[in-house]
């Protein structure tokens, strides 16, 4: 995931996200104020609350933002060939974690909090069904093609994402630095083996 | 996983534990408190502060506790017949979560807190340690049998462990009903298609 902090912005919606994202980082969920966000902004608490009433419409609203950011960088993968889309979309959901491993752990902070917060879990189920929407198009498009063998596309996503949301968890709980790699190359072993070799 | 809260036990430390259990699937990690554990407990605070000084002590135990239960069923597992015996374990691992899916909840919590608390996070790394042992054994053995193929043993311990943790996380974040049975689908899929078939 690109660090979306660095590049510099007159937006102050963008600001505020920028701002959470680096507050998020740095103090995690459950130490996260709109005071930390507001340091991290550079403005007072109420040039906040001007835009956002509460830390968790805050927060829902980064989710949102987050969501945005990987579908722009989805839309960078321009390739139509599906084994080769595959392959570059799972590269951008299953990037190292060294330089967004704080992120992660907010995030699973954030993702354990749904079942208590409606407005995080419409966030997160609305992001997995892109993504897997993302997952079963290419992977539809290379069995019409005769690329993929004939499997369920749905339960392929499913599977891919079930993947990819482990390393997420594990590179958190366990603080394994090889989470992502490990997932990235099961991944691929998926790929190779269910979708690709012949069955 | 059975419900350990259904027996009935003399054991006091067993008691308390069967409580704690029960009292995290009411109330969650975050609203846990010593006070609703010994309600669930029927006794005083201070019986439970007899054994344990603070919530995130006793929780300690809790884990332990969870990760011996684990162990007693694995036990269980009489089979050596490496095929079998991999089916089965991924069994245990990947039971219907409808039964105890606020179990689930308030472990993704306490996961989500390992990064801050060591003791959290020393038991969810022994755990994982266990299981990746027993599942990488079991690995070995098929391959010296020649039943698996001859591939990285460790690698496919973390594969399996990455679909568990993914399976774990989405029943929780995405209130997926289907969250485990989907991976234990993807679980043989990798067996069939990695371990099993010819590459």
């Amino acid at each position: 995931m690109a660090d979306p902090s660095r590049e510099t912005v007159s937006d102050p919606n963008e600001e505020i996200m920028r701002a959470t994202y680096r507050a998020l980082r740095e103090h995690g969920y459950a130490d996260l104020t709109i005071k930390r966000i507001a340091a991290e902004y550079g403005k007072s608490t109420a040039a906040i609350h001007y835009h956002y009433d509460t830390k968790d419409d805050l927060l829902a609203a980064f989710l949102d933002y987050l969501l945005d950011q990987f579908k722009d960088a989805v839309h960078d993968v321009e390739t139509t060939d599906p084994e080769q889309r595959l392959d570059l979309l799972l590269d951008k959901l299953l990037v190292d974690p060294k330089d967004h491993r704080d992120l992660l752990v907010a995030m699973l902070e954030m993702r354990s909090q749904a079942p208590y917060e409606d407005r995080f879990s419409d966030r997160f189920q609305q992001n997995d069904e892109y993504i897997r929407y993302m997952l079963r198009t290419v992977v539809d498009h290379g069995i019409q093609e005769g690329v993929f063998n004939d499997i369920d596309a749905e339960h392929a996503a499913r599977a891919l994402m079930t993947i990819v949301d482990g390393a997420r968890t594990r590179a958190v709980v366990l603080d394994d630095g090889n989470a992502l790699t490990t997932a990235r190359r099961t991944a691929d072993e998926y790929v190779t083996h269910v979708l690709l070799s012949e069955l």
